[in-house]
């Protein structure tokens, strides 16, 4: 198979079931003889991942949003130089948790930051590197969160994370309908089974697309 | 006195005498009557501190020109957010130990940086905030190494960060000299009581500009 590099990422709320997506993903691809780098964001990088400690050590104290975008991007230039751009330029393929939609789904969406400043990072970041292809996890927000917490009666504190993962799915879905040709929407409310079946169909068209 | 806020800045390489200059213009301004807030770059803020160890942590291992970039500017925001803007919304004057000419004069000059990119970083962080002043101390690089070590023989290390502060004493040059309205260069070469009394003529014009 000829080894067009590709830059693959999963992308999905809490409870959408992204672990498992990525390894069956992972499984598909390597079946196929695919020379593939597994990694994930926020982190990726010894350094990354002290960025991501500072992120979570401060979230409380009123940390500025430029700061938040700041950190997020200086780990993400670090995973690109290290991890990313190395791995695509040897000709392997990236498979990725999460990455810059995620940015703008959970900072964007849900903490109201201006989308057009997270566009200026991702542009002086990443060039014009983009994810090829991006499997959107999606399922409704209850859904996943009960999946997550195996609870039922969301309490005060509930329902202020629901309306912060309502405005992160509308991001997601919002990127996905604008960009038709890179994401692939899974709909995670099915069962498993319904969920892989689903995610095959869709790495074997992608497989096909880069040709034998 | 009328209290027109204003963002001083101090720079210069090592050796330059900073920490002399920063005390003997925070003495002429309290004495003044100026409301002051003196503050340091980089830190500034707990996060900036801790910022500060990563990049000083992580400088040997190779890390992006664009991660370490946007590391400082991440201190940077937090330290305009939590401090400089406050202070200055609030009528106080802020006189701070360097600032983004020390990134040109550094990162661009002594590293190689793009300036361009510095420049992105600089509106992204600062928007149309500019120091009102800045007090450059100009010295010869060989005398403020000299200075600063007490050493008179350069090695072959001390030949290589001759060769660094060259260039960053150049860009601070340029700098200053392209925007003449706004630096006040300092001949550092003098000794100490040269100094002080450039200073303090030029501390005194500063305030007769803003007003009784």
């Amino acid at each position: 198979m000829t080894q067009i590099a590709r830059f693959i990422t999963v992308e999905g709320l809490e409870g959408a079931g992204k672990t498992t997506v990525l390894n069956a993903i992972e499984a598909q691809l390597r079946t196929a003889g695919i020379d593939l780098v597994t990694t994930r964001e926020p982190g990726g990088t010894p350094l990354g991942e002290e960025v991501r400690a500072l992120l979570l050590g401060h979230k409380h104290d009123g940390m500025a949003d430029d700061t938040e975008l700041l950190l997020m991007f200086a780990a993400r230039a670090e995973h690109l130089h290290r991890v990313i751009r190395p791995a695509l330029a040897a000709g392997r393929w990236v498979l990725c948790d999460r990455f810059t939609d995620a940015t703008y789904a959970y900072q964007g969406g849900g903490r109201g930051i201006d989308m057009a400043r997270i566009a200026t990072l991702e542009d002086f970041v990443q060039g014009d590197l983009r994810p090829h292809h991006t499997f959107l996890l999606d399922l409704p927000v209850r859904q996943g969160l009960d999946r997550a917490a195996g609870r039922s009666e969301p309490d005060r504190f509930e329902k202020q994370r629901e309306a912060f993962f309502d405005a992160a799915r509308a991001t997601y879905r919002a990127r996905a309908e604008s960009e038709p040709g890179r994401f692939r929407v899974i709909d995670a409310s099915q069962d498993l089974d319904g969920v892989l079946a689903q995610l095959k169909t869709s790495v074997a068209a992608l497989l096909a697309e880069v040709g034998p």
